[in-house]
């Protein structure tokens, strides 16, 4: 059991949800689920200093688990394909209104010999022509991702209302 | 008369304005006016499954009413234009303030046969070089519009902060 | 002693804060301070027609002073390098959590033969090539700046998850 302060568990979580409703982001709506997230990282907080993924194992090198810092770089292609995160700590509107069921995703994080090397992360070379910029063509907000989000952040119209740009 | 249960219209209507207001976006201050338009609005998700603009003549074909989805493709440029979007959901923050008196937008959608086709919506080639990208100089907010936003969604400069950006 | 109604003053202060948090930033959590600032905005709003920078001394010509229109064009430089905007209206994470102490920010603004002349604010050559462009590996969120914010504004992801783009 965590020594984690009720209060502080209910009050990550209750800040989190409000960052994840701001920006069109649903948490599981399985309250006591999300508290035992919320709880398990607190507890890597404590441990390494950072919000790393109650789900996986962390390192604690920092570097090394950058990806995997709450919210983890694949969130939203998990968001997209399965409906979930990784942990089932987000998940997509569809889930949240109980027309999908809350299923596991698969892990997708690559293997380590296969990710980024951190010092690579800063070498603007590496993404050149990688990532596609998304419009909205409601409000223009331009983002770099796979595909375009669920919901535009900014002004909430769909995901059929992106188009690729540039 | 709508079968749309009220609390349901107000609910829609209370998140409509919270979006809107999170962006720097406005409703328009008459609530009845608004709730009559959110009843418009329901009435054609019920009927084609999604918020078609209640003052459009929808086809229910979801390709071809995708620009008029509220908020519409047209909402920006008509609250820059002429203070309001076409229905006058949307108002500008010197319509809100009652410093410039409400008028009809005039229909800024083009006539059928001048709207880009549904399938080349996903051809970036279409977009090359045609829509500006504009950077807010205090945040960094880029965003690809015409004209730069009243209010910058992010930081809430106002418009004259934005630059053209490349 | 200004005219300031003490309730505009707060009710002023309650939107900036709210404006800042939604984004990510925060406003100084000394509120009787920052309530003395808000009073120095709305004296300038009343003389100069906009929220002139109460620590700097404005033209009343508004192209020359736009750069200093609160929130301005060099608070998110200050926050990262010095924990605080200029005037102390806003802080960093650190400052605000106690982590830091305020210390005043230098000016930063250059003077005036150095300024972009307004003019050429709208030129796009100006740009050309001289802002980078960052990425958030989250959630994709784009930004034109010299560096990465320190907290997503879209999904609060901190600065170590932005990498350059293009």
């Amino acid at each position: 059991m965590s020594d984690a302060p009720s209060s502080s568990v209910d009050a990550v979580r209750a800040q989190l949800e409000r960052d994840a409703e701001g920006a069109g982001y649903h948490l599981n709506p399985d309250t006591r689920f999300v508290r035992d997230l919320v709880d398990g990282l607190l507890t890597n907080r404590r441990r390494y200093g950072y919000l790393a993924c109650p789900c996986r194992l962390a390192t604690g090198i920092a570097d090394e688990d950058r990806d995997i810092v709450c919210p983890c770089d694949y969130r939203d292609a998990d968001l997209l394909d399965w409906g979930s995160c990784y942990c089932g700590l987000y998940v997509s509107d569809e889930v949240r209104r109980g027309q999908r069921a809350l299923a596991p995703a698969p892990e997708r994080r690559p293997a380590k010999a296969l990710r980024t090397p951190p010092q690579l992360l800063g070498s603007s070379r590496r993404l050149e022509g990688t990532v596609p910029v998304w419009r909205c063509r409601v409000c223009g907000y331009l983002c770099g991702r796979e595909r375009p989000p669920a919901v535009c952040p900014i002004c909430k119209a769909t995901a059929d209302r992106f188009e690729p740009f540039r």
